[in-house]
């Protein structure tokens, strides 16, 4: 692994947000043996932490709801970007890493990986380039990534025309709603671009169909499953369309869709799909590995309603991320404010919630923050909470808040702590933003 | 300057985001000779660009603008945690930088700065040790902390009677507004605060009175200025009522309040108090120097509108700081969605906002993008536009967008690149968040 990947040799120093101010520069590698633990405040806050016992637990529900499903995963990567976590992923059993940018790919290829999605168009000079180079250096590399239009195929067609290939590209096919993001909108224009990728020579293989329902809503969960079914119909009826046209080259085809809300429903259709042919099920979810406190814990609570047999899994995924935080003032009686603002946690759909608060100068273990208390503004560096008149909390006590949506609160951080569960730090991670 | 800091020998990789992927590392200084021009993409999109002549316009603009009103500034380093532009502010004249946590103390203290204003309260062990080993390391350190409560003043004080500071802790006592951020709401707690910071000892000194305006809201600006004016009599009067007592330590008296909105109102409410005593009076602008396309121009324009007298600095401030992407998809007619998401831009107050578009293979310079262009949605890595249906926008097409709110537009970036008119790369600086 190169040098700027090397958890051995990565230095930490207080310049690091996150980092306790004043330490003498060491290795993230020795984090674990400082003997740290939260409560004690031996971190400054804002830190952000990780529950390992969460993350164990949700790494096993995963590994069984797959192995249940038949499906294989390529966890989308953009939600942690830490190559440790990627490591751990990969070790039990991930089919790949997915990812977002090529900023995202080499640090997959930094890690050394060897099969890598980008579920995403490959744009632009310097980003088609690196590809290509790689493509060309390393017969081994397996990279896929999403093609939506004619001219995009055509671009691609064009750049890998320009080197001496070793491995090939291979496509999938992005289907898209209407209104939504990428990914065409009907049959017809999904054929021609099936067929422009087709007819693109071998450099260029197409290899299945990709879509994505995380973004589709209704007015109810019934009515938004209801859109997420027929996506997932129309991304399957582009497959068949594909096969009867014979378009796909050769290996498996593979069907994915599938963030982190509906991957029950994508390894349910998609696996009764009949292709006539071997059929690869890919799903994708970035959060299920740390889960959270609002957004994805609904969307588990809605899954675990519609798919009664994931009860047999047991219990159900856990939060594993949390980021503590001061109260740094209580100007008056019905608000406090915390040390932790936008730049530190999630805020994109909704606000972080208060779980826990403790004293230090007290002791003991962290209780839940009582009812009233909400997040009613982030600023750059504060949390505003509304509390109730006779709220315990205090200046200088700390609070420990779920988030809603992990991966807007991992790139605001390039280290995050490992915790057990009394909040003794057991090791860090980096990620790579 | 420490190894961390140092700009000669920290190495870009292609595992940074904006750095041309797959290049060998090299050192961030060497940046300006490879040659690079965005225009000819040679750097992979999103990438994050600061035009010098802008910067360098803001600079001279806001010299004048004290130069004429007698404030002095401590621009709030928060905003961009960027070394090299904070050399430039204290080069050309910033009487100190301001900082929000101590993570951002450290960064100003390896750079070797002296005089340091953390516009927040200090609050926890770990940033209350380092603050105290600091003083009781360095005599010549002046460093100014918030204190809006009787218990932040104790736990100050007892911190600081179990260390030999060499140095006093110089307080700023703030005032806030009902409904808003910290800060005392009223002179009979504020007068509270001042009495306990008073009979401290001489390890706290009460330098000043500080307030931040910049979220003080109304129906109407000129009803959000009457509330900022009635603010900044409010801070003033915390001022009058401690000097009446003899609250504050030797020295100027210190009256600090301005963002980056109202500053012109702050230097002339701030100018005026006759405090009988030697005045300082103390403007923490962050954003003047990249300014933006939304949010603070808006509040210029009405800058310009109630203070007339600046027309006699020249043209006002440039928007500094765009980002750039590609346009990855048109999938469909009235849609185009492009390679940047809230991981890479500001979206906290409002969209980006689309402004210039290039077509890498017809040349030329960029163009203004026609009306009817707008972000309507940033996912983690892509923005949703909404375009006319006869949008000359096609794939592989580059879009410049400005940003609103450039603190959240700095802390998505470790590094961003400086650019001529001509968007030749001369430089990149490297963000400490």
């Amino acid at each position: 692994m190169p040098d700027a990947l090397d958890f051995e040799t990565f230095v930490l120093s207080g310049l690091i947000k996150g980092v306790p101010p004043g330490v003498a520069p060491f290795p993230l590698a020795e984090t674990g043996t400082r003997g740290w633990n939260l409560l004690r405040e031996d971190l400054p806050l804002p830190a952000a932490v990780l529950k390992v016992s969460a993350i164990e637990h949700n790494d096993r529900w995963m590994q069984q709801f797959l192995h249940l499903s038949g499906a294989v995963i390529a966890p989308h990567g953009k939600t942690t970007m830490s190559p440790a976590l990627f490591q751990r992923q990969l070790a039990h059993g991930a089919w790949a890493m997915t990812v977002a940018t090529v900023q995202q790919v080499q640090v997959c290829r930094a890690m050394g990986m060897k099969r890598i999605v980008l579920a995403n168009q490959l744009i632009g000079r310097q980003a088609i380039r690196y590809v290509m180079e790689e493509l060309s250096a390393h017969a081994d590399l397996e990279f896929y990534c999403l093609v939506d239009s004619v001219p995009g195929v055509a671009m691609l067609r064009d750049a890998a025309n320009q080197f001496r290939l070793l491995a090939p590209i291979n496509l999938l096919l992005e289907g898209g709603t209407m209104g939504g993001r990428t990914g065409c909108r009907d049959l017809a224009s999904a054929l021609d671009v099936a067929r422009a990728a087709a007819s693109a020579g071998p450099v260029l293989r197409l290899r299945g169909v990709e879509g994505f329902e995380g973004l589709i809503g209704g007015k109810t969960p019934e009515e938004t499953e209801s859109g997420v079914s027929a996506f997932l119909d129309f991304l399957a009826g582009i497959a068949e369309a594909c096969v009867a046209e014979n378009l796909f080259a050769s290996g498996a085809i593979i069907l994915s869709a599938g963030g982190s809300a509906y991957y029950d429903m994508v390894v349910e259709r998609f696996s009764s799909e009949r292709l006539g042919r071997e059929t690869l099920v890919l799903t994708r979810s970035g959060c299920y590995l740390t889960h959270d406190s609002v957004h994805y814990r609904h969307y588990f609570d809605r899954m675990q309603e519609r798919a009664p047999s994931l009860q047999r899994l047991g219990e159900g995924l856990r939060p594993a991320l949390e980021v503590w935080a001061y109260v740094q003032s209580r100007p008056e009686a019905i608000k406090a404010v915390c040390t932790m603002g936008q730049r530190d946690v999630s805020r994109d759909i909704d606000m972080p919630v208060p779980l826990l608060w403790y004293r230090p100068s007290t002791g003991g273990s962290p209780v839940c923050v009582p009812d009233g208390h909400r997040v009613t503004g982030l600023n750059d560096q504060h949390a505003h909470l509304a509390v109730p008149a006779e709220s315990p909390l205090r200046v200088g006590d700390m609070v420990g808040f779920g988030v809603s949506h992990p991966c807007t609160t991992f790139d605001k951080w390039q280290v995050l702590y490992l915790v057990d569960d009394a909040y003794g730090v057991t090791g860090a991670i980096r990620t790579f933003f």
